[in-house]
């Protein structure tokens, strides 16, 4: 049988003590469901004690059922020199009402004296007292030792009776936290192996990231005989971060193959860390390992021809395996097959050594030159092969625009723009204003067109991305523009190259607007096919 | 003494690899001399023989003077079946002129068999005689061993054969790599270990980010013996990136003592990191170890409270060690040292604890908040703490600008602006053209300015930058502008920030005239006392 490691997750409370999170009940409870769907058995949503927001959160979530997941409040021992059945912050972990509490307390002589300024003898009593209450009530208790990797470095016989106070507790996990997150794998492995020899009790890892090690230090503990271990799902959390479970869950299961998550859901790893950063409202970093959108992505050309030949050349794992997928990227450092590879989505008949592979080839090597760059700009990629392979015509004509900016202005709008454009014969004009000449002109734009696609009207630009080029010539530098757009379903990526920032907008948006009008064009066909 | 790890940067190499990087040849320029000044001993920058933009770069560096670095051209061992005199990439990397070269060569016997496709034996030939031909030549070989790992797990004697071939040719360095970023620490451990213990030769590693260990990997590497430590300096790299140097640097020199950089440069880190991400125009994550913005940031209350009580109790090491700050997100509390440093050299009478340090510290911190950056733009900083103590009088007065843009346009110039200005009660109206709003608008004021003041005439822009500040909501997002400006003899930089980019160039181009006639001025009255 497969060796299980128990993976907790607490996006939903250390994650939340990261700078620029701020997660709403509605966020939490969509997060545990993500978590949940995914399979991790732990899910650590919230210290009830601390904050009022998780009191409603852990009312709410009762009536909702989970597969896979059980859900754990997070609370301090008690305070020193009270009695625990007088303890407000154990009283509010108690009415969460989860089977599954984490309790933390101090490790590091140095916090005990200096930080929460008591006893070592008092510090003792907290833990064993805390967790003996909470075990009498029925709970499945995972005690943090909070700072043990530090305190264990400054006072080992200490850090040590700390876990025996836990034990005596009836403690169910013994968690060796390394809270500052500044420790290196090696020593994390020797120390986690002494606490494995010494208790018969289930050990877990919690690290930090703050020296860019919190995987490998969790690696490390498992190699050493951890069979818990903490995280965050996307790795968000105070300062530097928490280990990151998407990154450590397929290094386990993969690579080593002990058992996290069910087999079934491996290929949702990334779905899901995307999902959770939409909720939180932050980007997924491209470089993430296995789940982010870079982390399958070929640019150079080597590599590519490599990955052609043999996709382990240049991959760890297959890309499927997670549920991410390989990209080979447009650049002047990739080879013709990636281009073959878009070329053939379009037409399949078309051979390496065509007569338009060739001309494909030629008009971006051109637009290269001009400053035009297709990575993360898919669309205008597909837009260009369409057009020099004969299968594409254009939704609108341009009659005229005007955009004007004026200073001192009057009002918030500084801008406004004026457009007419053409649609089978049939002209619109209109103006619109914006807080910015390109704001202005993408409003004008869209408003006519509507007249003609209403279809229009759900999409919105969620991206927009200034590149100067080549910045020696200053403001008469060529500006790279990138736009990011969606319907609410899908999203796509457009680009533009000019001299002038507005000509360089008005580029990527006619493509923007051309590739939606297009993909809702062939839907239709296909559904009248 | 210290024991010393060379550092070996490959930004303008590996990290041109990285999905949304790609370097001009003035970006490179840039990029040597931050990695230089930082103190980083070699600085691998490019690839001769499969870049073009290469070799002009590598023209270009040969008369710009480095203090502590040396370049390093990459390339590949000969082909197959081939003289090295007659191989036309060998004959590039000679031709770059750097007195180090590096070589790769194939390590694992499935890419040599099946990627490249030639035999076994060959391969180590053409190991051997590319390194023996550079040494020849004079050059310092540092000699790149590609998937090692994956090698050795594959067919130890094989990869350990293409070492020995390395060091006949001679190799100052043999570099272990980890190409496809899976490995393990445990594993990089023991098997750096034992080639360790086969050569007496230095030892290198380089690592890529594929299981989110490439940093753990790199000090796993280095306790193992390893000398030599390759990466990129904010871990930009193919897939998901390279080693993060910026967190391996600290690792080893802060945390173990070895010398990787002179030790007063330590305190630049964190600039340096920023610097070159503001180069890639790629934002640095906030939680990156040591150098993010959000390294040393505290959110929640107990942290705050034990951070207040004693650093250690929640940081790892001292912000300042690495020139970065630590933050209370609650109440946030700036850099007071580095500002009262600039206040002074206005006025020198001003104390720490005065008003007017109050008032501006305020006003900074209302300007961070507004997306305003003050690194890269110390002109339009000084202008702000003149404004806070009155020490400065506007040399002009704007009455109103209009900006125009159509299409389609009769010219190559599809802007105009018209601009009217007031100095000393005397108005004066222009207009001008420009190949967009910005650089019509930049025309139009000096020409307008140069009425008044001729010496603008020698005034011209260098630089124009444009970041997304949150690109959450498009076209509507705010835009900070950094324009950085000559007159010849010195250059100067300013920023400006608006939710349009037409304002925010306005208060950047602003910024750089009054400064520059503040300049002037100063220059004047010296002249006169």
């Amino acid at each position: 049988m497969q060796q299980r490691i128990d993976i907790l997750d607490s996006t939903l409370r250390d994650g939340a003590q990261a700078e620029g999170i701020s997660f709403s009940v509605e966020d939490k409870l969509k997060i545990v469901k993500a978590l949940d769907e995914l399979g991790i058995p732990y899910i650590e949503a919230g210290n009830p004690g601390s904050n009022p927001k998780d009191i409603e959160f852990f009312e709410r979530i009762k009536t909702i059922p989970l597969r896979h997941a059980r859900l754990t409040a997070f609370g301090s021992t008690r305070r020193r020199d009270t009695r625990v059945e007088e303890d407000k912050n154990i009283q509010s972990l108690v009415s969460a009402g989860t089977t599954v509490v984490t309790i933390f307390g101090k490790a590091w002589d140095f916090h005990v004296t200096e930080i929460i300024k008591t006893t070592l003898e008092e510090n003792l009593k907290m833990v064993s007292e805390t967790v003996a209450y909470l075990k009498n009530l029925g709970r499945e208790v995972i005690f943090d030792a909070e700072h043990f990797f530090d305190g264990y470095k400054s006072n080992p016989g200490y850090a040590f009776k700390v876990l025996e106070a836990a034990a005596e507790g009836g403690a169910d996990c013994l968690v060796l936290c390394d809270t500052n997150g500044g420790c290196f794998p090696s020593e994390v492995y020797e120390i986690v192996k002494k606490v494995r020899e010494t208790f018969d009790i289930k050990i877990g890892i919690h690290t930090h990231n703050d020296g860019g090690m919190a995987v490998a230090n969790s690696i490390m503990a498992v190699e050493a005989g951890a069979e818990h271990v903490q995280g965050t799902y996307t790795g968000f959390g105070e300062r530097c971060g928490n280990a990151n479970l998407s990154t450590i869950i397929p290094n386990l299961q993969i690579k080593k193959g002990l058992y996290c998550i069910p087999g079934e859901n491996m290929k949702n790893l990334t779905f899901t860390a995307r999902k959770i950063s939409e909720i939180a409202n932050i980007s997924l970093n491209r470089r993430e390992p296995y789940v982010g959108s870079s982390a399958f992505a070929h640019k150079g050309g080597m590599h590519i021809d490599g990955v052609c030949k043999a996709t382990s050349s240049f991959e760890h794992i297959d890309p499927e395996l997670v549920g991410n997928k390989r990209r080979f990227l447009m650049s002047e450092v990739s080879g013709r097959n990636t281009i073959l590879e878009k070329i053939r989505e379009i037409n399949p008949s078309i051979g390496k050594d065509s007569e338009e592979t060739h001309a494909i080839i030629q008009k971006l090597k051109e637009l290269e030159h001009q400053g035009y760059q297709f990575e993360g700009a898919e669309s205008s990629f597909e837009l260009i092969i369409r057009k020099e392979l004969g299968k594409y015509k254009p939704f609108f004509e341009l009659e005229k625009f005007k955009l004007m900016t004026e200073k001192p202005d009057r009002g918030t709008n500084s801008a406004s723009a004026l457009i007419k454009v053409k649609v089978d014969g049939v002209s619109e004009i209109t103006a619109a204003e914006g807080n910015g000449p390109v704001n202005a002109l993408d409003r004008a734009l869209r408003k006519a067109l509507e007249v003609f696609y209403p279809e229009l009207s759900n999409v919105h630009l969620t991206d927009f991305k200034v590149r100067v080029i080549d910045s020696k010539s200053a403001t008469a530098a060529k500006v790279r523009v990138l736009i990011e757009s969606t319907d609410g379903e899908t999203s796509w990526s457009t680009v533009g190259v000019s001299t002038d920032i507005i000509e360089a907008s008005w580029i990527a948006l006619v493509d923007s607007i051309e590739f939606k009008l297009l993909k809702d064009l062939e839907k239709k066909i296909k559904a009248y096919l």
